[in-house]
């Protein structure tokens, strides 16, 4: 598995880096297609306004730089960027200067049935609420022990992802996708406010979808409205679109925007 | 700086541990004197009952055989355990069989003012309120963004600790100690159901107390009966019970329970 630390092959990083230590930093999940990262812009700016509401010092030239040449090495597959806060010897308090690490790990595509794009998917309905914590709400942290705990909730190969709500049990997201809904030829997707991350697929549909002249609303969803929505499909920065066709005894057909924005995302994971 | 991976002196961990992805792991922070470690049988328990409800493996015959050879090395100082989910490439889903490893990093003991335990602290008031997750609270998990972020909250040195609450308001801890109250004579502190750290000193003193025939109530406390408690005081593992003498326009003297209790905890503390 390539990997590189601060922009040299390395397979390691130091016991004291606080990314370890209190999962202080970020990262990014990309795509990557002959040597070119997809949605470049989109992943640097999520990556750049988590750094800015951590109080991260970031170096962008120097991440793009990192990122491109890395990519270029990957050729085809998926590269995983972390951002970390750097060293930290005890306490919660950083030493100044901050010294940020830059890690980046490559993987194959996954392999995903093709029956997930085509046919859709069916959800696990999570047990776990996700918690309520405005300071890291929609940021790409590395604190991500409730989606350990959620996807450790089935085993089962029929269910592809599962869904998570907030403590009020309103729908928020997959495990590892957004959730949209089509209600009455409008676009729905829940507000990321309190709690879930905003996920660079999510961003870039909105805006397509703006652009294509369709109805978008980011706001509060309550469950009711996701039962009783035409159509219901996932996405992340790395499958695309994915249809959703069963949640517990509800099932859907893919609907005609579903597949629109599947194409979208086809096209933007096209690089 | 001492440091162990798997019983064996090490400076680095793989990138593809799961502490570092995902924050998959849990931690205990030891006072070591002579060679020993400080209450470590509680610590021990703590750590057993987090890797019960996080899921992963704990071989208690092993982490405590290299955690007391660790702590004899160590000498005087503080020895921190780590225990992670292991290696995993993609995905929350782990790896089968998943494989923990243990870490382990020593450093000086802090060098806190006298006047901490003495005169008593002063607690800045953070504004940051913690999530209520109750499938994670009371666990020393490595998700601790909420505490990084707490106490970037302030700079100036007259402040030791900060107060933490929740999202009712209510007071629930310092950024790296429990909270104690007495009010009419009795003892009380923060139930952790929904969120916080269940600290082995706070379990260590409720027990000691217990034996005293100190009434103790472990419950929610309104922000109101902590301004109006006759004393105030911090506990944690390394440094014992600091007496609060001020928080906002509230000023205490150390009273005569929270120097009881300090007694007990450097007696637990001197191994």
């Amino acid at each position: 598995m390539l990997s590189w630390v601060d922009g040299r092959p390395a397979a390691e990083l130091p016991l004291s880096d606080r990314g370890l230590a209190y999962g202080d930093g970020l990262f990014e999940t990309l795509a990557v297609r002959h040597g070119q990262p997809c949605l470049l812009a989109a992943h640097l700016q999520r990556l750049r306004l988590g750094c800015e509401r951590l109080g991260i010092p970031f170096d962008e030239a120097l991440v793009t730089d990192e990122l491109l040449a890395f990519c270029a090495a990957v050729g085809d597959g998926v590269a995983k960027l972390i951002v970390t806060r750097g060293d930290g010897l005890r306490g919660y308090a950083p030493p100044t200067p901050v010294q940020p690490r830059r890690l980046l790990l490559a993987s194959p595509l996954p392999a995903y049935p093709v029956g997930h794009a085509e046919q859709g998917v069916e959800l696990f309905p999570c047990a776990l609420r996700l918690a309520e914590q405005p300071r890291l709400a929609g940021l790409k942290h590395l604190n991500r022990l409730e989606q350990v705990l959620a996807r450790a909730e089935w085993q089962d190969s029929c269910y592809a992802e599962g869904l998570l709500r907030d403590q009020a049990g309103r729908p928020i997201e997959g495990v590892f996708s957004n959730l949209f809904l089509v209600s009455d030829g409008r676009l729905l997707t829940p507000s990321l406010e309190r709690c879930g991350v905003a996920g660079v697929m999510r961003g870039a549909l909105l805006e397509q979808a703006h652009a294509l002249g369709i109805a978008c609303e980011v706001r509060d969803l309550a469950f009711d409205e996701l039962l009783a929505a035409q159509e219901i499909f996932l996405c992340n920065s790395v499958y695309g679109v994915w249809p959703v066709r069963r949640l517990e005894t509800r099932v859907w057909l893919p609907g005609p925007l579903t597949r629109k924005l599947q194409g979208v995302a086809r096209t933007l994971l096209d690089c």
